[in-house]
Order: C-alpha cells, then sequence, then structure tokens
C-alpha cells in the first residue's frame, strides 16, 4: 500500500484545510495509508469534523512550524521538530514513499536536502511547474506541460539542466500517462548553436541521450501553444514565465470585467462566453493539479500551493500516490544513469 | 531640419514598402529629409510610383543587400556596400541624424557596431522593446511600456543592466512624454537581494543613482500590468519574455475563434465584443510603433519590423524624427555620466 507523509501544519489555511483534504482522499477506494504530521491536537480536532477512514491515518506528532515568510535556513535550524522535517525523515527512513507539503517552498525544499540524498549526479534540485497549454498530450488528453526549473536554481550549468530535461521526462511520462514525452529547451531561437553557453551545451548532450525524446530548443512562443511535454529553463527564467502567465491572465480577466462594466454590450458578449471562460479558467487553475514535485532527490515531495484549500490538498495527495505507484524514482535513476 | 537615413533594401517586402512608407512621411508638414539608401533603379521606380515631396527625399546608391537569414558578420565581411551599411556610414558622418532599417536585427546592429562608436562606459548594446500594459504611462497615455534588452546580449553584467536601464530612462521619456519614467529590474522576487548576483548589484547602484526614478525589482505578472515603466532585462530573458506575450496572443485568438467556429452562442459572444477585441489588438500591434530603439551608441539607429509594411515603415521615421529632435542621445550620454 502506498504511503504518504502530509505535513499538516504547512497551508496557510492551516489543519482546517490539509485535514479535510486528506480525510476525503481518505474514503477513496484505492486510497494510500496517509501519515499526518503536525500539532497531534489540533489535527484530532480536525479529524473529528470531517469523515474518514480510520484504519488509514496515523498522526504523527510534531509541535513546531515554519511560519511562510520565515528563512528557510534559520527557520529549520531553530526548529529540529518541526513538522516539514519530521515529515521528511518519516520518507527519509521508509515509512512512508512520498512527503507532501503546502509549507514555505524554500523551507520544503531545505528539508528535502537535508533528509534525503541526492539521486546519482544529480548537484541541484528542480521545481516543476504545470503550465496550460493549447495542444494536448498524452493519453489523458493533458492540456498542461511542465516547466522546470520554476525557481530553486536561478543560474544552472549545462549539468543541471540534463539532469532536470530528464527528471521531468520521467515525471511527465508518469503523470500525463504519456509514453514518450517530448523535451525541449527554453532559449531565444530554435537553431542549437542560440543561447547562453550552459543551454547550448545541455542541447548537445541531450541530443545525444539514448533514449529521451529531445526535440531541440522551443522558444518563448511556444510555452502557450504547448510544443513540448517538457520545458527545461533554469529556475530565474521559470519564475518569470510562470508569474508573467498568471500576470496575463489576470490582466486579460480584469479589463474584460472592466469592459462589462462600461458597456451593456460588452456584458452581454462576456455572459455569451461565459461556459467557454469557465472552461478556461479550471484549466488554468492551479487547485486543479494539487502539487508539483521537487525533483533531484531518492526520495520524493509534492509540493502543494501555500494556499491549498482541502480540494488542492486532495489532489496533491493524488499526484503523490501516482508517483509512488508508478516508482518514478526508479524511472528518474535509470534516465540519468543511460546519460552515460 | 532632422534628416533620416533609411536602409531601403531592409524589409522583407523590399523597396515597394520601404520607398511607399517614406513617400507618405515627406508628404507631412513638419516631414524630416530622407535620405534612401539601396538600389537606386529600384528606388527611383518605386518612388515614380507614389507621391511624395521630392525636395525631401535624396537616393544614395548602395548596390549590396543583406539577406535576411544571413550570418550577419560573414553577410557584412562580403558585402562592404551593403545598404545597411552604407546608411550607418551617412549618420557616422554626420550627413543623417538617425539610422532606420528592418533588415535582419543581427546585421543592423553589426553595422552599428562597425560604424558608431559607444557612449562613454558602455559596453554592449541593447534593443529596445515596446510591451502593450494595462496602466497607462506619460502625457500620450501610452498602453505600453519599454523591455530592454530584447536581445542582443544575452548575459548582461551588472554594468551593462544599469547602463540599460539608464538609456532605456532616457528613450521612454522622450517617447512617451513622460518626464520621469519608472524604471525596474525584472526579477524572481521584488526583495533587493532577489536574482542572480548581476542583477542583485545592478539593483544596489541603480538605487544609488542621483536622479533615475528607480522603483526597484519586479515580477513576471508587473510585465502585463505595466508596474514599471521601463523594464531592465537580460537578452535572453527579454527574447523568450516577448515572444511567449505574442504566443499567448496567438493561442487566445485561435482558441476564441476555434470557439465561435463550434457553436452560435460563442461567435454570437465574440461579435459583441469585436468593438473590444479590435481595440486590444491595436494596442498590441506592432506596426502601430512602426521600431525600436538600438541603445548604446552615439548615433541612434531605430530598428523597424523585417515585415514591415508601408505604414510600420512611415511609424518608424515618426519614431526615428522624435529621437533625434529631442536629443535622445545627449540625455543619454548625461545620465550615463550621472551614474559616477
Amino acid at each position: 500500500m502506498t504511503r504518504l507523509a502530509l505535513d499538516a501544519m504547512g497551508s496557510d489555511l492551516g489543519p482546517a484545510a490539509t485535514v479535510a483534504g486528506a480525510a476525503a482522499v481518505s474514503l477513496r477506494d484505492d486510497a494510500p495509508h496517509l501519515t499526518l504530521v503536525g500539532d497531534a491536537a489540533l489535527i484530532q480536532a480536525e479529524l473529528a469534523r470531517n469523515a474518514h477512514a480510520a484504519d488509514r491515518i496515523r498522526v504523527v506528532h510534531a509541535p513546531a512550524v515554519v511560519p511562510m515568510d520565515a528563512s528557510p535556513r534559520e527557520a529549520l535550524d531553530a526548529r529540529p521538530d518541526a513538522s516539514v522535517l519530521v515529515a521528511a525523515r518519516l520518507v527519509a527512513n521508509g515509512e512512508a514513499d512520498v512527503l507532501v507539503s503546502a509549507g514555505n517552498t524554500g523551507a520544503v525544499t531545505l528539508a528535502c536536502a537535508r533528509t534525503f540524498a541526492r539521486l546519482p549526479g544529480v548537484a541541484r534540485a528542480a521545481l516543476g511547474a504545470v503550465v496550460p497549454t493549447e495542444l494536448r498530450r498524452g493519453e489523458r488528453r493533458d492540456p498542461f506541460s511542465l516547466l522546470l526549473d520554476a525557481g530553486l536554481t536561478l543560474d544552472p550549468t549545462a549539468d543541471d539542466l540534463v539532469a532536470f530535461a530528464l527528471m521531468g521526462a520521467a515525471y511527465a511520462e508518469r503523470i500525463s500517462k504519456n509514453p514518450r514525452p517530448s523535451v525541449a529547451l527554453l532559449s531565444n531561437g530554435a537553431e542549437p548553436g542560440k543561447g547562453p553557453p550552459a543551454v547550448v551545451e545541455a542541447h548537445a548532450r541531450l541530443a545525444a541521450h539514448p533514449t529521451l525524446h529531445f526535440i531541440g530548443n522551443v522558444e518563448g512562443m511556444d510555452i502557450p501553444r504547448g510544443t513540448a511535454d517538457v520545458v527545461v529553463t533554469g529556475g530565474f527564467v521559470g519564475n518569470i514565465v510562470l508569474k508573467m502567465l498568471e500576470g496575463v491572465s489576470d490582466t486579460v480577466m480584469r479589463t474584460a470585467r472592466a469592459a462589462g462594466e462600461r458597456r451593456w454590450r460588452y456584458a452581454a458578449g462576456l455572459w455569451l462566453l461565459s461556459p467557454a471562460i469557465r472552461r478556461v479558467r479550471q484549466v488554468t487553475d492551479w487547485q486543479q493539479y494539487g502539487g508539483v514535485p521537487i525533483l533531484g532527490f531518492d526520495r520524493l515531495c509534492i509540493k502543494a500551493h501555500g494556499r491549498s484549500t482541502a480540494r488542492a490538498i486532495s489532489n496533491a495527495l493524488k499526484v503523490a500516490t501516482i508517483t509512488a505507484r508508478t516508482d518514478l524514482v526508479g524511472g528518474m535513476r535509470a534516465a540519468l544513469e543511460a546519460r552515460g
């Protein structure tokens, strides 16, 4: 049975959201076993409020919490019994298969770095992110691609980019049921010589990989289009790209609302389009995906959004279950070794 | 009188577009003097087809053309009499004030680098680009901000970023009639310590500049919002950001069209919204802006889009006229010297 360790204190909404999400998952037919880590009294109180399968849930007490706005290093140094560290240790010890947390991204990543081992040949970790796309992919016809790194490794070397590509492909294969995901480097031109030296060198090495479905460089316009299933870039660019996509969506929504308030004609037009707009919003709703992977370690961590509701936590736990059941770590290890 | 040198061979559409654009500008009340550089016979033939003010146009023959897809270095080495080089020399010699070209960006930039001198303390050049924004700015209420570098200097140092910020502010001040444009560095967080070392160092130095209106770091979501009048970043990030914005707009248009073809309800909604959609498309239409500046030299160059029509060329010539009449070079020099 798959076993997940959930940092129950890690969301802005606290145990009310994390425990409710876990309780809902525990009632599913193929539910994993869930260890909820945090303030035991608070967790028990929330469990009492939510229908759940008691035989699939255990509670492990951890007295300390990392504040969302803390400096990760200082916060973890001062709190060896913080819920995220205790949960990570359960995974490292083999008592659970995957760590799930909606805590401060820096603190969660640092907890992984201090508790797990790195995969062979991986120097730095990457955070995956989900980008809504026009094209669909895989058996589930998913309207999104995976972009990594989303902000952990600002200035990656060619080695880092190669590792991100291989780990990202292994993840996409499992999550989108896509047997041969296409992988691309993000650059300022399609030609192999385009981009800074690390991108050019990574291009040459990925092109020589025996099994990876590497399609070369993609450019900025390929991100919303969805030309590649996995888009590889550094954390500085990845962070800017992702926040810009959020910003464009916010700007379009605000502009549309203002137009509707100004003229009846526009209000009527927006009303007619509302089912389509709702569908687009569903596709671009991060709560739908629930969580994204922190890749680079010999243990898995699914990072849920800091503002996760119960629904987002449920979805993050489902993603974590899939990664455990499909042996993502084994898949990443094999791809990294085939690099030669 | 302002004098512009136009590379008449530089557009994908050739002299038919460039000469028609120049002819239209020559008829305006406050028209600049225009030197059209290229194949004299072709240019004369096009002039004969378009109403123009003959006393404001002269033709300078240049027999060679740089192909749009050529390697800039090889193309210019092999063609010392290419139209873009001949036109740049007219500007360097003081026979014209500004170079305007719709040619291959790399070749135009290299022609500037080989013909003009760099401004004191500027090591590398930047290409400005215009980004449509939700907020408006300046006396003209312009719905766009300036982003630089758009692709010339992939991996800038802190020195480069500081120079880009000062030159960009001088440009925005003149083009948007914005007496004190706000300038920001693009980074992965608002805090001064966020970003790779070059961004962090540039932040400290820009914050200490005596006259610049530096507002700190902006993030990806601030680009479509338009939080800053001038957004400073490296050419790798700038290229990806700009192409992604184009891509998002294409994806939205394609998705809307497909929805309209599928359901009458959506077709009706889109029809009702069409005046607003048309207005947004006008704002995001590059032909409207005509040209963007190549900054870093003691002479000016306005680069028009490779697919420029006559209208785009006219607008590029108008932008070039403004930069000459408002002494952009003097303004940039003063800002660079105040850096200390």
